[in-house]
């Protein structure tokens, strides 16, 4: 970091990130009664910065220090008295500024919510770590909260014997934690069609990444006397009314996949599988089966309707891909994203995630000129795999349009493809496995929105 | 992991995380009311469990496959109904048979409830991350949930140009994200004086690990212009009542201390310090100030009255080490631990935390014999620096009295030391900065519980 980049004038970003609703969900959420005070939050925090001289260049009105600036002066109530006592909220949650940064579900996108999607704010999020109560949820027959002591898991099938496991019997194993993303392998779906989807929790929302711990399935598979040779895949059932099943490789399930019962340090929500899911790194999410009960051991893939009907890509020329489901190297710029607002010209930190259903990310490039000219964006550690990374980069908007694009490369070697390579290959018509690089374009109004470019 | 170890007869834990109340909490806790819900889960596990033969060898039960569990045969309500719809939750929340598992205060540790500690459920958690919901809690005059548009940063003292951050100015920044434990000086207090606290809660819950997003210090620093020769120390100030202030060298202030806005990807708690907290990876949690209002660049420390009065450690002499602040290196199994029960002998997966403040943790070694053989545990990755690493090992029990416990070993070569080596230099008269192994006796009835060995 360049200390003179720092003296530059600042810009100002409206990042509105958990009050940007789209016009179709603005019942949803006048509803849910938060969107005026949201908005009375960044009116004060414009207005406050107006004062502060903060309309002039940024480091203009922050050289006048504390001038202009009385709060900082004048006690606040919260410096004055007694606040409130440790454990008023035995288990916590947000600020109650924060109320409006929550999962949404698109309207209309499915017949019922109960079979639908619920997509996480990437717009409002940090790092690399999804907290639980923002994880995103897909549900194909809706969720429930599992009693643990009435739920079973049974591994069947080509084995020497059979097995059936109470939680307390799992949870005695010999567990594992890792950080690994799950992505929808219908995210960012929509965007085949060139439909535009106004912001970044729409587009790319189905995307999380979390610590699971669990014992990995190799173990289980190994105690039932799995026959690994003759039994070339495994079928994952699902313990919820839509009955998932979901074929997997033995060779996969052999490697890093894992029966999990934590998530981010605790027990696994309801809506993400309480009390036990698997997780399938890297694999399009819907094979991490959430209230896993059975796993069966097989000679040939199952063709089951959610593999013979769902989750298939539509090629070109008319013939399907079956069980493609690796989450190919990806990348998307969170912030600045669509439906945020550039305020004035200056420095700005350009903030995003990559990941990669085949390893490690290696690099992060980003381009501001849609795609003409790249630089290699900063990577936080750790650099995990099949994880999602978080990167930064510094950039000065100087008022013109511009058109701001991430492009992705995984230790593999892949790179993250342009529109038009992914179409020459896949063509159109697809649902599912969109890994192509997302370009935001900011208008001279510092407006940001969505469009497709390259 | 040898497939023979699980051939073997496995054990079963009465983990009894949650429901575990130590006596003097007992009118807490049914007071909360869920004590009695709990109970019946765990009874319901343990009948259930009985009723699948595990009471017998499990691995006998096991082999009688679906046998005798009717459960997974007969279709439970939520795989023949319709589940509830997605953003049911949009935020959402825990199970509620997990609704027990909480941060608690220990009554009478403190005059009044604002200016205490809740301790995080250590027994309950996996992995390394805290669940935000769960961080430990020390306030000094409580918390308030404070308006980000009304909160400042200022930057004063030794500097060529005193600055005033808004919350806007700073999240514009360059950002970094990093996984950093957080430990009260003071977590471990009670034991130099042999209290044997029942539980890993009370003994070691003043711990937590997240991964936080912020702006290096250093950079706001340089914004300011400080005089990093003459300005040796800087002082943090928080916005709370009770005006914390604690002093820093500027060599750490200038190498990884963070100005921290973000806490496991959405922003911090307001327990927890929303909307600015400092970030001082390695020293003890006090320096890491929350509500950070102010930071001051001077030429010697502050001797604030939290540096003179309290958080130094008393030596055998009599004399006070003051200025004392990295956390060193310390490690505690969670499970087995204290108020948890092995219902019979057999396999077990003892699991645990290490941690070091001066880097990364090089290994931990286990004991079952209070110390005469130790055998090295598996570390989960990643291992970070200045993180909580999580450990597993494991562990037959043949039904005699047993005394577990860990050993961590830094990357800087410290080896965490008995309480015989620890006191044999501090004393017993020390509140803060105990690192010391710590032991858990397993009785013949299996019951858990805390002792001082060695």
């Amino acid at each position: 970091m360049k200390t003179n980049d720092l003296r530059l004038k600042l810009g100002r970003l409206k990042r509105a990130p958990e009050n940007f609703v789209p016009a179709e969900l603005a019942s949803e959420v006048s509803a849910n009664g938060i969107t005026e005070a949201r908005r009375s939050f960044l009116r004060n925090s414009f207005l406050t910065a107006m004062a502060a001289g903060a309309s002039t260049a940024t480091a203009a009105a922050l050289a006048q220090g504390a001038k202009g600036d009385p709060n900082i002066l004048e006690k606040q109530v919260w410096q004055t008295t007694l606040g409130q006592p440790v454990a008023a909220k035995p288990y916590g949650m947000p600020s109650k500024y924060e109320a409006n940064l929550q999962r949404r579900e698109s309207p209309g996108l499915t017949r019922v919510s109960a079979a639908s999607v619920a997509f996480a704010p990437l717009q409002g999020l940090f790092g690399i770590i999804t907290p639980n109560g923002l994880h995103f949820e897909r549900h194909h027959q809706g969720w429930y909260d599992i009693d643990p002591a009435k739920h079973r898991l049974m591994i069947n099938g080509l084995v020497k014997q059979e097995l059936v496991f109470t939680m307390e019997d799992l949870m005695r194993l010999p567990s594992v934690s890792r950080i690994h993303f799950i992505e929808c392998g219908a995210n960012t779906g929509m965007e085949w069609g060139n439909v535009a989807v106004p912001t970044v929790q729409y587009t790319h929302g189905m995307l999380s990444c979390c610590e699971f711990t669990g014992v990995p399935l190799s173990i289980l598979l190994d105690m039932a006397g799995a026959d690994t040779k003759k039994g070339k895949y495994i079928l994952a059932e699902g313990g919820d009314g839509s009955g998932m099943t979901r074929t997997i490789s033995m060779e996969m399930a052999l490697d890093d996949v894992l029966v999990v019962w934590g998530m981010n340090g605790e027990m696994l929500r309801p809506e993400n599988g309480y009390p036990l899911r698997l997780v399938v790194p890297g694999v399009q999410g819907v094979s991490s089966v959430k209230w896993l009960r059975r796993i069966e051991v097989g000679d040939m893939p199952y063709a089951s309707k959610d593999e013979a009907v769902h989750y298939m890509d539509l090629m070109p020329d008319g013939m399907h891909r079956q069980y493609t489901s690796i989450q190919e190297c990806k990348s998307v710029i969170t912030t600045p994203s669509g439906g945020q607002q550039l305020l004035e010209t200056g420095f700005y930190n350009i903030s995003g995630m990559a990941w990669s259903g085949r390893g490690k990310i290696k690099r992060v490039d980003v381009s501001v000129d849609g795609g003409r000219n790249w630089r290699e964006a900063r990577m936080e550690t750790p650099v995990l795999t099949k994880a999602i990374t978080r990167f930064n980069i510094d950039w000065v908007w100087d008022g013109k349009p511009a058109i701001l694009q991430s492009r992705a490369t995984d230790d593999t070697g892949h790179i993250q493809p342009s529109y038009r390579m992914l179409r020459e290959v896949r063509g159109t018509r697809s649902i599912y496995h969109n890994n192509a690089i997302q370009s935001w374009k900011v208008d001279t109004n510092g407006e940001v929105s969505n469009v497709q470019v390259g």
